[in-house]
Parts: structure tokens; C-alpha cells; sequence
């Protein structure tokens, strides 16, 4: 395997760190539209098919009959920064269900925003299992259970109903075979499933477009993106590049990444999905790359290009406040995903 | 470029990021004596070589001058945590020169070790730039410049006298011609060099062995390796690489990191310098193929190796605290660095 050098990090006028990677771009019928790199390898999404993993929430009736609205949909489908809003929203999830932090098996973090961690710190607090980013989506799991009428209890074992729903549905949005040979243990404990980044890229582009999916599942996909779009604070946090595209680019685009330089969405008026991989597992280098995708494929405005321009060449700072360097794509590459 | 994949991270049976990279293994004589990738790319060394810009510190009798002991000469060495030690030692360097925090040009930020951060947000307090993780050398660099009878202010410019002096000692040390051409800005607001890592690597074998070099320096060389080898964890911190080969080695070795995946350091007994790249960047993939090159050249005993075991292959692990996958090298390379 040997995929291009996408994106390079520059201190002055020198290359300092070159990140390598594979870009799929696919239509909803299944055809690969734009290629980078080796778009066959099987990767595991982690947290970017978060979105995918909630298709049951809503398909069941479960966030019908527990009163979710956008905030709720929204978070479960978020890596959240264990603000306060996140931390409230996931226990009104839970206090639905007639359950309680201590159903979580997420495990305990600090939230990834410093001021929330601070502020944590400065009560003399520790953080919960409600701070970890995923508390959102397994908050929505132990609900899932709860309607199911099942025993929350062990929800993150691969043979519990619940997670044979979600992988299900996973499987089909992505039309693969899910199992023991591709099977990983995700940093919340949860299975995670290696995947070609093509068949990533086609369940993003059936879930952006419904194209393929059957009446209930459409309406679903439909649902939960059009709450993260009203929303988008949810799906992130303040600061956060999933939070600023989805408030900058609306209905137009759907973003969600996870660990290990994965970033995942679609484009619904363009009817295309997107995967992405950074081989070394580098945030920094799957977002500027989402970024030059989004770049590369909607259309925007002066103003949008200008709002975007610092996810684009994110800066990189001195301590002191000085931009010496940035991140970036690597020449060229807008033309190979066009 | 195209240096090969040198760390793998798997969870579970699978490979889910690759990290790439360049390692140089050379004598004091300037022998390449192991070379696995691009060993004459140029590097930005970041703080990989604080321990040689602190030899001017020495050498000019700035040390003696203001008292400093092993502590205080570890810390010009570091990139620490800042713990309450750390901040103290940085402290009692500006003091003896009559000087403070405010002199400091590095700029503010939180201390890397999460407990140090808890208990100053707890406080209600913000860190300064004490808490920054060159604090120590930039104290150094502050106590030079007053026993140079300059003014400290300024002092992180590349014409000002103190880079001026620091600068010559790594051109020396390196062999490499310092300038415009290969200088950038350090993330603490000093120049950083671009050096080939051969020539790194010889450095480094320079500073541990004392040959080639003028008899001050390899006096001033041995003194702040003795004292990073008596304070290892003014060098890091609780739980860092650094800290606990240091601590684990004593004068067998000599280490020290830098920003964006390098790594530096020295072998007394076999007379042979390192120094090494991760392509993207990353200091996980740097601080396992440090562990790799001492696991493969320092005879080492068989508790010294349990002792060492979880840097080889740094466990990923769940949020719950469960063992998934790991960091390793990739098979093979403990033979590529005989």
C-alpha cells in the first residue's frame, strides 16, 4: 500500500511533515466518481459512521416515543467536546428512558474543550461517562434497548440486540459483510468495522440522497441529517470543524469524522458521498482534507470561502500568537476529485 | 520521498494506521554506521536539540555563575510537563539572574501534565509562561544573555547575541551551515535549523562521546548529561518517554524528543549517535522507533526489558480501559539498525 502524500505542513518556506492518503468520492448507484489512492483498502470508520449507527434510533420509533427532538438526533450522531449542552442533552436522553449515567459503558474522559474541562476542574469535579464524546450515541443505544425491551446491560457486545441492529443497518448502508474476520473494538468499547473507503463513501451517498434505501430508512437518514444541520453545535463543539461546516454549508453537506485521520459525508444536491483516510491517523490531515473536498465540490460564495479559508490552510501558530507555517493540500488535488 | 512505513498501529488483527519515517545511526567520526530511509533529508529538530543549544550556557560559565545545579541544567534541557517542580526550577534560574517570568518570550500555555493543569484550574488560576514547556531553556537563554552583559530582550531573534551564540554551537555540532536558507520559527518563537538527520545523528554522537570535540565543550557536553541522567524528570515529566528512559538507563544513554515526530539521542558506551523522523509528524510513532533503536542497540537485562516493554509496544487501549491493539515497530527493523 502506498497511497500519494496529501496533505504538507510547512514552517517557513520548508516542508516539515507530509501526510499520505486515500480519498473515495461515490455516487448513490455505486459509482466511484472521483479515486485517491487506494479507495479498496478496508479502513474502520470509528466515529464518522456515528450517523449510520443511529439509523435504527429513529427507524424503530425509539426517539419518537422518548421525545427527541434535533438536540437529542443530533447528539447522537456526535463526537461532542463534553460542554454543558452536551453533557445536559445526553442525560435528558437517558432520564427518557428511565435511565442514568450509570447505564453508560462509553468510559469516563475529560471533555476535550478546555473550558468545560476547566470549569470541571475548578468545581473540584471529576468527569462522568456523560463527558465522553460518545455519551451522545450511547445514550441513544441504551434507548434503542430500552424500546426494544431489552436489558441495556452489555449493549456494547457485538452479539446484544442492540448492536446486531446497528450493524445490520451498517451493513446494508454499506454493502458489506460485517463479522468476526473485520471486526475491531472501538475506543468506546463498541465494535467497529473495517470498511472499504468506496463503500463508505456509497453509504454516504444513499444517506445524503435516500437513493437505494427503503421508504423508512430515507425518512430516517433525512431526519437525523436535518437535525445536525439545525443543530451543529451538537455534533462537535465550539471551535470544532464538523460544528463550523455544518453551520456554514446547512442542507448542503453532511460531515462527521472519526479517530484514526478518518473523515466521512455528502453532498445531497450533488447526490455524492464522500470517505476519506489519512494512512497515519492524523486529525489535522483528514479535516484539511475534508476541507479540500468540500472546497473541490460546493459551490460557495465569496463570503463562505473567505468564512472557510482558515479549515482550508489551517494555520500553524506560534505559542505566542504568530502564524508561521500552515497545513495544507497538496497542489493539484481539487482537479483529481473534480 | 518516500521513506518506509516504520510503525504500525493495529487494533485487533488488523493494521489501522501506518506511520513513515527516516533513521540515522552514526559515530562520532561521522560513519553512517545504520541508515533506514532518507538520512540526509533536512529536518526542523524542534527541541531534539536543547540539550545543544544549552552547551553555550555552560561553556560561557553562565552555570557557575548563577549556581545552577543538575536540576536546573535538566530543565534547560527539557520539554517538561509543567509540574510544580518544573515551574519552580524555571523560576529559581530567572531569579538567580534577576530576572522573572516576564522576561520569558515563549509564550503561555497549559501544563501538558493533566494533573498540573487540574490543580491550577482548581485554583482559579491560569498558567503563565512558566508552566510552557521551554521554560527552562528559555530561562537558560535569559541567565546567558546577563552573564553576556546584553540585554535579554529580544533574545529569541536570530541576530540577537544569544542565537547568535546558540546558533554557532549547533552549526558546529552538526557540521551544517545555519542561515536564512534553512531556518524557520520554533513554536516557543526561537529559530529552528533544518539539518539533515545524519548530521543530526552525529551531533548527538559527539555530545554523548565528547570527541571531535574542543575539550570545554565535551566538559560542558558531560555535565548537562549527567545532570539530565540525575533529574530525568526535569527533562519531561511523570509518565513520559523521556523521563523513563533516562530514569531506566541512566548514562547509557542520552534522549530527548522534538515536535513533529523527531527524536534525538546518543550512546555513550557504544559511541553512537540517533537521530530520527516520523513523515507526518507523529510523536507516538517517534517515541516507539526510539524505543525500537535502544531495544535493538543496549544490551539491556531481562527486567530492564519488561521494565521497557509497554514503550515498545505502547497499548491502544478502550476508554474502559481495555487492551485492543498496540504501537510497534514494523518486523524487521531491530535488524536494519545492527
Amino acid at each position: 500500500m502506498s497511497d500519494p502524500v496529501l496533505v504538507e505542513v510547512t514552517r517557513g518556506s520548508i516542508v516539515e511533515s507530509r501526510h499520505r492518503g486515500a480519498i473515495a468520492v461515490v455516487d448513490a448507484g455505486g459509482r466511484v466518481r472521483a479515486a485517491v489512492g487506494d479507495v479498496g483498502q478496508a479502513v474502520f470508520p470509528r466515529s464518522a459512521v456515528k450517523a449510520l449507527q443511529a439509523l435504527p434510533l429513529v427507524e424503530s420509533g425509539a426517539a419518537d416515543r422518548y421525545g427527541f427532538g434535533n438536540a437529542e438526533l443530533a447528539l447522537a450522531c456526535a463526537s461532542h467536546s463534553g460542554e454543558p449542552r452536551h453533557v445536559a442533552t445526553a442525560t435528558r436522553m437517558l432520564t427518557a428512558a428511565g435511565r442514568s449515567a450509570a447505564d453508560l459503558a462509553c468510559g469516563v474522559s475529560w471533555p476535550a474543550n478546555r473550558e468545560a474541562a476547566n470549569a470541571l476542574a475548578r468545581a473540584g469535579e471529576m468527569p462522568s461517562a456523560l463527558h465522553d464524546n460518545c455519551s451522545g450515541k450511547h445514550s441513544g443505544f441504551i434507548c434503542l434497548a430500552c424500546h426494544m425491551g431489552v436489558d441495556p446491560s452489555g449493549y456494547v457486545k457485538p452479539d446484544h440486540p442492540v448492536q446486531r441492529t446497528v450493524t445490520a443497518a451498517l451493513a446494508e448502508m454499506t454493502d458489506t459483510d460485517l463479522g468476526d474476520h473485520n471486526r475491531g473494538v472501538d475506543g468506546c468499547s463498541i465494535p467497529t468495522y473495517a470498511v472499504p473507503l468506496d463503500k463508505l463513501a456509497l453509504a454516504f451517498a444513499r444517506f445524503v440522497t435516500g437513493e437505494g434505501l427503503s421508504a423508512d430508512r430515507a425518512r430516517a437518514a433525512a431526519r437525523l441529517r436535518a437535525a445536525c444541520t439545525a443543530e451543529p453545535a451538537m455534533v462537535a463543539g465550539a471551535g470544532r470543524f464538523a460544528t463550523h461546516a455544518l453551520s456554514l454549508f446547512g442542507a448542503r453537506l453532511f460531515v462527521k469524522g472519526g479517530a484514526e485521520g478518518v473523515y466521512c459525508g455528502g453532498f445531497p444536491e450533488l447526490g455524492l458521498g464522500v470517505a476519506l483516510k489519512c494512512d497515519d491517523g492524523a486529525s489535522r490531515a483528514a479535516e484539511t482534507l475534508m476541507a479540500a473536498v468540500i472546497a473541490a465540490l460546493v459551490p460557495m460564495s465569496a463570503a463562505e470561502r473567505a468564512d472557510f479559508a482558515d479549515w482550508l490552510t489551517p494555520p500553524v501558530m506560534t505559542r505566542a500568537g504568530v502564524r508561521i507555517g500552515e497545513v495544507r493540500a497538496v497542489a493539484g488535488l481539487a482537479e483529481s476529485l473534480r
